[in-house]
C-alpha cells in the first residue's frame, strides 16, 4: 500500500450482520459483496469463521466465499475475521486472501465474546501464525477489540493498550485495526491512543474500526486521519449495532465515510452513488432494520432549482 | 463572556419547532425551555417573530416569552430569531434579552426564506441597529445562512462570506453565528471558512450552528472548536429537519454535542442526564416525530456487571 493512500476495508457483510436474528440468504450475501466491490471497495470482510452456533448467521461462511472467490481475479481482497487456528484453517480453506484475527484487549470482553483470555488469543494468534507462515499469499491483520472502551471494564488506560500491540508486533504482525466495539471513543482519546501506537510501532500500518453507536464515528474518523491513519472499516449502510445499545446506529457507515473523504478531496476510488444503490439493495433485504446512515437517509448536497414548487416548500430558516 | 469558555445555544424551541406541522401549545413550549435551563443551559432562543403565517408554530411568541421570563432572574439569556425592524419591535417589546437577526448570504435562499435580498436585509439591520442603539441592555447577535451551503446555488465561494460577514461588522456588530442551514458542511471547508472569518475579523465573537444531516455535524464541530471557536448552537434531541432532506437528521442534538464537550474534558456547565431527560420529555410531546440524537437512542457510555445475563447478550465481535 501507497502509505498516502486511503484504504477503506468494508465490514457490513460481517459486522452489519452478525447480530441480526433473521438468516440472510446465502446469495443475498453474495449479492450484496458483488455490488460492493462493483462500488469500488478494494478490501471486503465477508462474515466471521465462528462457532455457528455462537452466530448462526455465518454458518453458510464456505457458500459465500465460494460465490465470490472470482472477485480476487479484480484484485478484490476477500477477509473473514477469525477468533482462532480453526477458523483461520477452515478461512483459508475456503480461500480467503487475508485473516481477520481478532481479540479484546478487556480481558471481561474477550472471555465474554470468545471465552479465552487475551493472552490465550494471543497463544492462539501464534498458532495461526506458524501454521500459515510459509503461505505467502495469506495476509493477516490483528483487529483489537474495545480500545476505545469496554462494557464491562470501562476506559482501559493507554498503556494495557500498547502492551497488546506491542505483543501482537512481536510475532511479527504487520497490519493492527483498533476497535471501538461498542462505540464510546471520543476525539482527544482516539488521538491520544493513537499517537502512543503510531510512534511506538512504526513498522505497523494501524487502522480504525469505529462505531456511531454516540454520534461520534465520523469526528472520531477525522481525528484518527488527521493523526495518519490511513485504514479505515465502514459498514454499508451503517449496520452493526451493538447489544448493549438497542436501536442505536452502528458502525461508521460507508457511505458517510465515503462522504467525509470525497468531501475533503481525499480519494476514496469508491463511487458514492453506487454506495448509496447498494445500501437501498440491503434496505431490500432487512425492510425490518432501518438503516442509519444519515446520507442514505439525506442524500447527498444537491441544488434544487429556484422558484419551483420543491424549492418553495422551504423554510430553513437558519 | 471569558473567550475560553464554551458558550452551548440551545435553539431546539425555534429550530426544532419551526418546521414541526403540528402546533404545540404553549405551555408545553415554556415548559421546555424551562426544563432546558434547569439543565444549565445559559442561553436560548425560544422563538422567531416572524409572519405567523409562513411560521403558524411561533403565532403565540409572546405568550411564550411572558411563561419563561422569570427564568431571566437567573441569568438564563432569552433570545428571539428576527429577520426585520417589526420582528425586533415585537421581541423587544415582549422582553428578549438579545435579538438573533438573520439572513442568508446566498440571494436565492433569503430571497426564498424572507423574500428580500441579502442586501435589503442589511438595511433593515441597519434598522434594528438603529432603533435599538441605545437600549444598552439588548444584545444583538446576527445569524448568517447557508454559509456552508444553498441548496439553491451549492457552495458559496468564501469571499462571498466574507464579504457579508464584513458589511455587518462594519455596522458595529460583535457576535455573528455562521449556520450550515441545509448541512451541507465539511471539516476543511469549515476550517477554512472560520480560518478566514477569523483572521479578518478579530473584534468578533463567531460561532457556529450547525446541522447533522449528512452526519458530519460533531466532526464540524470539533473541527470549529479547534479553530478557536467557542460559541455553538445545537437542539435538544437533534431537532430540526430540513425540509430539503425529509426524514433526515436536524441540528446538532445538544446531547450528542454536551457529551463531544464533556469526553474532551471541555467543560459545559451543562448537565448531560437532565438534558437527555429533557429529550425524552420532548420525545413525549412530539410522540410521532422521532428524536435523531445519538445519545438519546444509545444512552452515555456505561459499564454493564461482567458475568451477567446483560453482559451476556454481547456479541459485539469488534
Amino acid at each position: 500500500m501507497n502509505p498516502a493512500d486511503l484504504r477503506i476495508v468494508e465490514v457490513g457483510p460481517r459486522d452489519g450482520l452478525q447480530n441480526l436474528s433473521a438468516f440472510v440468504a446465502t446469495d443475498r450475501k453474495t449479492d450484496l459483496i458483488r455490488r460492493l466491490a462493483a462500488c469500488g471497495i478494494r478490501e471486503i470482510q465477508t462474515g466471521a469463521f465462528v462457532n455457528p452456533r455462537a452466530i448462526p448467521q455465518f454458518r453458510d461462511m464456505k457458500d459465500v466465499l465460494a460465490g465470490v472467490r472470482s472477485l480476487q481475479n479484480d484484485g478484490v481482497v476477500l477477509t473473514t475475521l477469525v477468533p482462532n487456528l480453526q477458523g483461520a484453517r477452515d478461512a483459508v480453506a475456503a480461500g480467503v486472501d487475508k485473516l481477520d484475527f481478532f481479540f479484546s484487549v478487556s480481558r471481561s470482553h474477550n472471555l465474554n465474546n470468545v471465552r479465552q483470555t487475551p493472552q490465550e488469543s494471543i497463544a492462539a494468534l501464534r498458532q495461526v501464525l506458524d501454521e500459515f507462515k510459509s503461505n505467502r499469499g495469506l495476509a493477516i491483520r490483528v483487529n483489537l477489540a474495545t480500545v476505545f472502551g469496554c462494557p464491562f471494564e470501562g476506559y482501559l488506560e493507554t498503556a494495557v493498550i500498547l502492551k497488546y500491540v506491542e505483543k501482537t508486533a512481536r510475532l511479527g504482525v504487520r497490519e493492527i485495526t483498533l476497535c471501538d466495539t461498542v462505540g464510546w471513543g471520543y476525539p482527544s482519546q482516539v488521538e491520544a491512543i493513537l499517537k502512543g501506537c503510531l510512534a511506538a510501532f512504526p513498522e505497523v500500518v494501524f487502522g480504525v474500526h469505529l462505531h456511531n453507536t454516540r454520534g461520534l464515528g465520523l469526528a472520531n474518523a477525522l481525528k484518527a486521519w488527521e493523526t495518519g491513519i490511513r485504514v479505515f472499516d465502514s459498514a454499508i449502510g451503517g449496520l452493526g449495532g451493538c447489544p448493549f445499545a438497542p436501536g442505536a446506529s452502528g458502525n461508521v457507515a460507508t457511505e458517510d465515510l465515503v462522504f467525509l473523504f470525497q468531501s475533503m478531496g481525499v480519494s476514496t476510488g469508491i463511487d458514492l452513488d453506487m454506495v448509496l444503490d447498494t445500501a437501498s439493495f440491503l434496505q431490500g433485504i432487512l425492510p425490518d432494520t432501518p438503516l442509519t446512515s444519515s446520507l442514505f437517509r439525506a442524500g447527498p448536497p444537491r441544488k434544487v432549482p429556484f422558484g419551483t414548487e420543491e424549492g418553495g416548500k422551504s423554510d430553513c430558516v437558519s
